[in-house]
């Protein structure tokens, strides 16, 4: 199975991190958060971490489309405590770049996500300006 | 229209409050946090309500059972900023009672619910037990 | 309780149809469909029914706003089957219509929602349009 | 990027359709139907698929739990039509297998799921029961 290597599970090496609440919707006939809830929440973190990098740096006329996003359950996730969803880049392409997302509860990791986001321009992709590339290299990467 | 009246909208008269993180998942195409989101949101309060209450005493037997919820939208929410739900009984009736709910976002009130609880037992209404009508009228109603 | 009045569990006396497919997500942990599934069906139903209106009038440059919603929860509804809900005008006031809509699985009322809707021209209720008022009347009323 | 090969985007190779009808509240901001709800659609359909193989086998004591799931985004979804998901295998390992999907819309493919699913017994992964695993391969997996 296509777990993520046990260095990804470390919240330490991400940049960035957001706390959500978790709600009663949330929860499926087993009690556990829902894979639906899990992908809104990994979905949330990402718009707050690419409005957090783009606050650092525009990605001018260009925008960022989300090609693909891999999901890894890795525990069962409870109602009611609070959730956090760590993210960093993981790599940059000639025209995507890859967030990882680590989503935890009390400390224990529930599920990863891998997304590919591409720079589009023209409805069409584009190569990563260069001073985003920079930023998303210098400050938003996994730490090693 | 049957809007709340003012009094209702005194975030100081609810004894109970729940803040609750926007998702980027619950914006609609004009970018409002959807009707949707906001019955999310004042379900995961209620919910939460009814476990501060029944950590204080236990309904027994019966179980609570949503009967109606009606809500009234005041104005528009929005994401990324939270929300906070406050919570208050407001009436305690033979086999039911009435929880009012208000949503506000930085201290302005974007909606309130009104949401009718029954006491079930045996799959039918059940008079309310002496004991939990005392904790809700002494404890958990709004305040003067 | 706010019970609706049985003449409204008819499916005949209403005018307007849509049948909803039932998601597994939607259900919660007793296995029912959740409340706040409930509000999406609810809600998809009223747009639906809003743009069958509209493809017989325009409200111009006004548009229509949801003041408010009341549900009442009448039977537990369940997965995989769908949900049909029925849809029609209750009645028109000077600048506001109300909605009635029950929500049926397997031939069960499962909820009923009533919602005011405002007609709205800059930012402010405005009287409805004397010509969307007749065709609501005529065309979308409750059937008696 | 990880596109899934074009063989893949033919929903004559697949055994099994499920047609889910949209609601509003699955619109973003840009009136596309957002990943949430394509995750909530995938689901949906993974269920009916299973519950479709289940009805011909049992897979025993044994249980079947989402490992992970990937998703490619191929176009964009809108409201108010209808979706298709369709659904084969397209593996089986020794305690897992493979679940291929294809979301369409109008006949044109919006999104690919790949999911894992593991055979779980006494919560660790467990060999797949040989009848199971012949009737996922004779029945149910994607046609050549």
């Amino acid at each position: 199975m296509p777990r993520p290597e046990p260095a990804l599970l470390d919240p330490a090496r991400y940049p960035f991190a957001h706390r959500i609440t978790t709600r009663f919707a949330d929860i499926d006939p087993n009690q556990h958060l829902n894979n639906v809830a899990l992908a809104a929440m990994m979905e949330d973190a990402r718009v707050r971490f690419n409005l957090a990098i783009g606050s650092a740096i525009r990605i001018g006329e260009r925008r960022a489309m989300v090609a693909s996003v891999a999901m890894e359950y890795l525990a069962q996730g409870h109602f009611p405590d609070p959730v956090t969803v760590h993210c960093g880049i993981e790599g940059v392409g000639r025209s995507s770049w890859t967030v990882a997302q680590l989503l935890e509860q009390n400390g224990n990791p529930v599920a990863f996500a891998r997304s590919v986001l591409v720079a589009i321009a023209d409805d069409r992709p584009t190569p990563v300006p260069d001073d985003y590339r920079a930023v998303l290299l210098d400050r938003w990467t996994l730490r090693a």
